[in-house]
């Protein structure tokens, strides 16, 4: 990020360039957390007991992919917000590309990432914003990736 | 979904054909549960009050779209359980393609949508299990999409 602190702190859209990177994490993941949002979330047996999973391919008790993304973005916002000037230009994201779970996740892993520009674009319908595509890799305590995915996040422009 | 209910009950693989669709929902988000999960995911100030809300696009507060995602599984899975048949053949999912949160979701929306299968193909590495692509639809009360995304499935085949 190559923000014009002289200026203005805010990390505007114009400040970010491809090939950024930003490190977050590490977060390690409790049996009971685990079982409390498959159970609000993702009530699949798999995801609520040993046993079940041990019917399964997963074989021991993994969290529901929807708790890893969650898991991200709360490493990603915690991240983030070390830096004001980043949270203060983040307007959200349209979606997400590729979102694929690579391995479990399961009871007691520790996880932690990165998040890589690989593209931005300038915004067609609304000049207040621009586009910034990335990849995000998360991995596990055995430096194993267990998810990746291309967020496509929206973010201020510099006024004018 | 033409499951051989004489024989067996399980909806395998082999059961699912593209062009079979789910109905699920309806669920309504709640104020709280949208602080209470933003809070503890996603604690970017335009998901915690309206006041933040009012200096974005957002207008006023919005969940979480991880949240929505989770709501998404929360709303298939209890469908998915009226079958028992359809819980004992799946086995999770590799990933997501083309998520899009596409407007925002507010406090006391009513949420349902379609998941429609629209391909199917055998895993190359697994003969025990199939991969299915469906193109899942989340509408609120106004007949507005909030979000379109195509889960990739694991699907148990029938056992030889």
């Amino acid at each position: 990020m190559k923000g014009n602190i002289m200026a203005d702190a805010t990390v505007y859209f114009e400040d970010i360039a491809v090939g950024d990177s930003i490190a977050f994490g590490p977060l390690t993941v409790s049996r009971e957390e685990t079982i409390a949002f498959a159970a609000e979330f993702d009530a699949q047996p798999f995801h609520l007991s040993d046993e079940a999973a041990a019917a399964t391919h997963f074989g021991t008790l993994s969290a529901s992919g929807w708790h890893t993304t969650a898991l991200f973005m709360k490493m990603f916002v915690t991240e983030m917000q070390r830096d004001p000037g980043r949270q203060a230009a983040s307007l959200g994201a349209m979606g997400v590309d590729e979102l694929r779970w690579l391995r479990p996740v399961r009871p007691g892993d520790t996880l932690r990432g990165t998040s890589e520009v690989i593209a931005k674009k300038a915004s067609q319908s609304r000049p207040e914003m621009g586009i910034v595509h990335s990849k995000v890799t998360i991995l596990n305590q055995d430096d194993d990736a267990v998810l990746t995915m291309i967020p496509i996040a929206l973010w201020r422009t510099r006024p004018v």
